[in-house]
């Protein structure tokens, strides 16, 4: 076998690319800065009874095992930071307000989520603990779609759920764990028949119901219909208001927003309303969130918790590469008032390159459009013959 | 057990300590652009006999090991930056000349190096691939010691060694793997007796050359005592050469350079100069590097290599924290007006932070020092009372 074969959905990223995700990176980390908020960084490595702590099982899944050579005990790789920035929220800050988190780093996942999935994604997110109100999730939306904005990705579309609604339709069923999986996942998968065919278990009218839910996405009207199809009850008409008002609160110019009321969540921790967004071509989210106010309680500290994440690599190959900007060759010459000039010149954010000697056939490669040039003893940059 | 506990010599970073090395991060990268390294990003994860071809058993034993659940071979989780970059050199990039590359990202270690080590380094560093002269090595330790000066650690011990001079007392011994190895790590820890008492193996006048390479360690002076008591061989004198000459050129206020004939490099693939920088308080190095021509070979190609490595974390830790900056206070309000003014002054790199109702007892943890007011109509940052 050749020896520099990487394991499938596992990828090099090579300068050009490289540029654009560091670019990115810092981009939105200032961004989320000045919205207040503070970036942490959590291990690659934990416990896996910490690490899994009150997630579902597709995190478990997804998370690779390892043994601990200190301990003996079981680690597992993150694959996903948002259990570890709400164990950072309940346990290291332990502050009593509004504590606003982001996070950047990689994570692992033992198996592609798609057929074009790396199983390496360079998350990039950001949460806010210790608030419940509807203003928290339009917060963080607004700044998903900014942070989108700000990495040229400025036409999107918007995708609102809200599994509360779900769950007041599940409420009382007394369904066991695994039928509620089952409809669960029904739900997820827009199955409207597999719902149906639970009615012996949830009652007919019940079932009726929840497959109407599957039925339920699109545009505003959705919720005008909603309003119609579904049962009344308190808790799905505040459910419906609160998506109204999202929709409306987060309305900008290249911006469309849709709703899909059959839309759980992911990793089965959301408890609020959920949220996707989408370039105009691309069937995969770019960015995903929500509400997920239950994760720190197997910490010992529920907090209301919103927040949201993507991956840099996924924006970056959307975005493109950035070739490096044309450089300066310095020769290879002993002379301190070289070495002031190409100092001078680097303090200035000029890439100037130092000509090793013997290379003279290769020298294109390095990019250089212009080089040091000696007159009189004074160094100053000229165009480069020949490139 | 709390869940909260995380394994032995494994830590998060929080915002204090997250935003110095961030902000470490980018100046680091920032300096190596404008020398010329270009930034790659290598993956988390590679078939172990692909991340360890042509390493020692040091980062063998280092290395994490899993099972890839989608080809059933045996995956590692990088321990050392440097034979992936090498891999992406010979590889990926193969270009005739002079390449210079520059990375940074966590690394995994099955066990800490020392007591107060982590197991999750932030490795950041750069290497200098296809120049065998000397200037390559130059240019890689004068940009370690700026890299440190930026990092704002100006005052600097430089340690310097050339394992080619070990080599050459060594060349022709006909030692077996074990002695060999016996005899390596006898001379790493400057154990003189050990290296005697080999004598047999060794013959008793390489014995007590080898011997003497042990005390070799100090200032300029050591040059010239090794120049007497070494023997005469063309290669060893071009070696002590080098070293006076890298002393020379390196030299620059702040920085005190000293010469260890006996250091052989730390994963055993150095083959030309190693140098390490030490802090003048601290005994473990804050920065590794040296030439180790080797590594690509396994990868069929090998080429020239130069570099060095260092611990964000670690620098990070002497630099210190870094103390968010005061921030503005959006009050609770809808107004177009007051949005405006939030996003110019976010624009400026202000950080406003969005008042959500109902948590003023905890105001003063969001740290704010300001606070937007209207003023018939026209909104203000004025000074926030009782903080």
């Amino acid at each position: 076998m050749r020896r520099w074969l990487l394991p499938e959905h596992i990828e090099d990223i090579l300068p050009d690319g490289a540029r654009t995700v560091e670019r990115l990176r810092r981009t939105l980390l200032d961004l989320f800065e000045v919205h207040g908020f503070e970036i942490v960084q959590p291990p690659l490595l934990e416990y896996t009874e910490s690490l899994l702590s009150g997630t579902g099982r597709d995190l478990d899944l997804a998370t690779f095992r390892l043994v601990d050579r200190l301990s003996g005990r079981q680690l597992g790789v993150r694959a996903d930071h948002t259990p570890q920035v709400a164990r950072i929220d309940a346990h290291l800050l332990n502050r009593e307000g509004v504590t606003r988190l982001a996070y950047c780093g990689s994570v692992l996942h033992t198996l592609p989520a798609g057929m074009t999935t790396t199983r390496e994604p360079i998350q990039i997110g950001a949460e806010l603990y210790g608030h419940a109100g509807l203003e928290a999730d339009l917060e963080v939306l607004r700044l998903m779609s900014r942070a989108l904005a700000a990495a040229g990705l400025e036409r999107l579309h918007l995708d609102i759920g809200h599994p509360r609604i779900y769950r007041a339709l599940t409420e009382g069923a007394g369904l066991g764990a695994e039928e509620a999986e089952t409809l669960f996942h029904a739900v997820q998968q827009k199955d409207a028949p597999a719902v149906l065919a639970m009615g012996a278990a949830l009652g007919e009218e019940r079932a009726e119901a929840i497959a109407r839910l599957t039925r339920l996405n699109g545009d505003a009207a959705v919720l005008d219909e909603a309003r119609k199809a579904l049962p009344k009850n308190p808790a799905i008409a505040r459910a419906l208001d609160e998506l109204a008002r999202l929709a409306r609160e987060v309305a900008a110019p290249g911006i469309e927003v849709s709703f899909d009321l059959a839309e759980l969540g992911g990793f089965n921790y959301e408890s609020g309303v959920v949220f996707a967004a989408f370039a105009p071509a691309s069937p995969d989210a770019l960015a995903r969130g929500g509400r997920y106010d239950e994760v720190g309680r197997s910490f010992g500290r529920a907090r209301p918790a919103t927040g949201f994440t993507m991956d840099l690599r996924r924006i970056a190959s959307l975005v493109g590469a950035t070739p490096r900007p044309p450089a300066v060759l310095a020769p290879c010459v002993e002379d301190p008032a070289l070495d002031e000039e190409v100092a001078r010149l680097r303090a200035a954010g000029e890439i100037v390159i130092a000509d090793l000697s013997g290379h003279d056939d290769a020298r294109a490669e390095l990019g250089c459009d212009r080089i040091l040039q000696s007159n009189e003893g004074r160094w100053s940059v000229v165009p480069l013959k020949g490139n």
